[in-house]
């Protein structure tokens, strides 16, 4: 029956970059997926994209697939619909919460959302948000968007293919947008 | 057994405009879900309607279906029965939470819902909620009801049938009921 | 295996009123169930059952079922092994959060056990709290639980039986316990 | 595969009174759970287990098992388990949320754990949790801790065998731990 | 189909260490598994596994695993995929939650996420956060990361392998990172 849910990856992607991703599979390369906000005052997606292009294999043992959502509530279906119906390994969800205390409550329904996505297919999906307050400096904000996009989907790429990197720097304070914290010093 | 959930959609769609939904499938025409409640104060449903009715293909691509509930709890299971019973490939949830803390809530308990059955049916069900409090003016609140309840049925037919257009609009600050916020300022 | 949930209703209803569910499969009634608690300070399942009672088609074309538990966040399992074990077709469920503040997260979690519950089995469980501190006058709250009890309950046999009337009612600001807020007043 | 979840219940109970759980079901006896946490500063799995050997049945329609973990965010799996690993119809989880404001959140997540539980396997849990807060009187807080495990282990044994009790008492105010607060005086 | 989640177990254990896992199950040792994070300012994953190395079996009858992803919110995933496709019979997830009252609401998330990565396993997963302000004093918050890491990879051991070392000690206030609480004094 039409549209109705089966939970079987359709046979043929569909949609923006449909054919990015059939050619993925025929290829036999991974994809990543990356979906991000018209809400978001940043094109976050276009970053980590952009990131993504210079990892090592783009192009030949990865690729990638983007899609873009009405606002941050919208990132979870979308991104297990990535990793349900176009194959996608991982998937980078960018999203950015605004100033309101009501927006800091959907922040916390769309990371809900996003968890529990990852927990029913048993596949990563790293979740950045640039919360619109963490900068009154347009620039500062802008520069905290670029990096966090970036070094997320740069994350992503080491989850999948490097993750010895992941846990040669454990308990080592890292972090994305800002400055790494380091680790505890004694 | 009757009454029972089976988990499988009914063979003959159900309540009101069922035979709107049976026309659509014999059609092979698509079903876009509405839903909405007693509880609000605007006939946001009604204006859903009337938005999608003026999309392209109204009635040969797609058609619309229907379903009032008593509150906004009450929109998540319907919304998820619109889905798996009666075809629907997109679903407009439309609810107004009320002034009181305890309907903040209340708010949470819905949107945390509306989530969940977006990633049990792999189907986005786009929440549109205006809160009774975001004008002291009526008719300011009006326009609220109105224009979000409008554009987000629209961006439902975006979803289906121009996801390109989603993608144009990535990180722009796009709103729904008030004017846009645009991208971040440099 | 004796005790262990294995997903199939079972044969036999069993418990409080077993006999008479029994009896509504066999003649093809519907079941609407009915679910309160020990903690609240009002008979609440009561008021539910005999509003039931006056509406078209009870003992015709549908029954009735009554479970009774300890507190609120047992409400959930207990609707959904009505809906599941019982046949019934939708439940109402009935409790009061105390006024202290660890009430209210209480509320919180019985509200979101309610909303999954409904999720799972594709029913819908209309949740009926009336909070202890909505009046501080006996008379008040009394009738609070009274008619909300009520109210909802028949909005039960619409949702199963006359769907229409909802949708008319659609942003009318309708309202359970105390009088309608009304549409919105341009 | 040794370790890996396949949703069957396993063929020989294991663990700290497995043999019971074992001649339970052999001799066909109903076994209720109890499970508790080193973390509390009360015996309260004790004072369930004591309790529930007082009730009809005991040994000869019903017997127990019990379960201890490290601290209330582990109840929930420990509880499904029990459920679903050692047969049980029934369980008691016992636990008690610390002073601080992190305690409460921790509580919270605990309960929303033990209310999914339920609900993936149809089956009460009883959720007994005693605030370290709720009194300064160490004496006072002993005979809550004494109480409360008692009264919720009884209204499990009254949900397994006699719930029409549970229904008598139906919106009387029922407490467990304190005095009951009666019904609304009018 | 290439990275689609399909419930099973895969026949080959993947990335780091996964050359030892691959060796546990075919000498049918169990693998208890250690996650942590790059986010966090101590190697608390290092910690884990050192003390597991020093209980007995270690070698023999269990084996470790260990896992390191960005943040805390990552953890579930990583988790839950130790255990359904590494075979790990338990987990130990570390993780520290930093000081601002965003991280506070991310920390909810990450522990929810646990919760139910253990439910839908019915596998135990040690949730271990050492909160970076509950000492100003970085000796005494190391002392926390390494005690507390250290004494819940002990608690995994103990309940695998001696749970009735968790029964004898139910009630008594036990704590990990700090000194005990004890039992309540009367």
């Amino acid at each position: 029956m039409k549209g109705v849910s089966d939970g079987a990856p359709r046979a043929i992607a569909q949609g923006v970059n449909g054919a990015g991703a059939l050619c993925a599979r025929m290829e036999d390369m991974d994809t990543i997926g990356v979906v991000d906000t018209m809400f978001a005052r940043y094109d976050m997606g276009g970053e980590a994209l952009d990131a993504l292009k210079q990892c090592p294999g783009y192009g030949t043992r990865f690729t990638t697939i983007r899609r873009t959502v009405p606002g941050f509530k919208d990132l979870a279906v979308a991104a297990k619909k990535l990793i349900e119906e176009d194959g996608c390994r991982i998937v980078v969800a960018l999203g950015m919460p605004g100033k309101e205390a009501v927006d800091k409550v959907c922040a916390h329904e769309a990371s809900t959302g996003i968890m529990t996505a990852q927990l029913m297919t048993n596949t990563p999906i790293l979740e950045v948000f640039v919360h619109e307050d963490e900068s009154d400096d347009p620039a500062i904000l802008a520069s905290v968007f670029k990096n966090r996009s970036r070094d997320h989907a740069i994350n992503a790429y080491f989850m999948l293919y490097e993750p010895e990197k992941l846990v040669a720097r454990a308990g080592q304070g890292v972090r994305q947008g800002f400055g790494d914290a380091g680790p505890l010093k004694l």
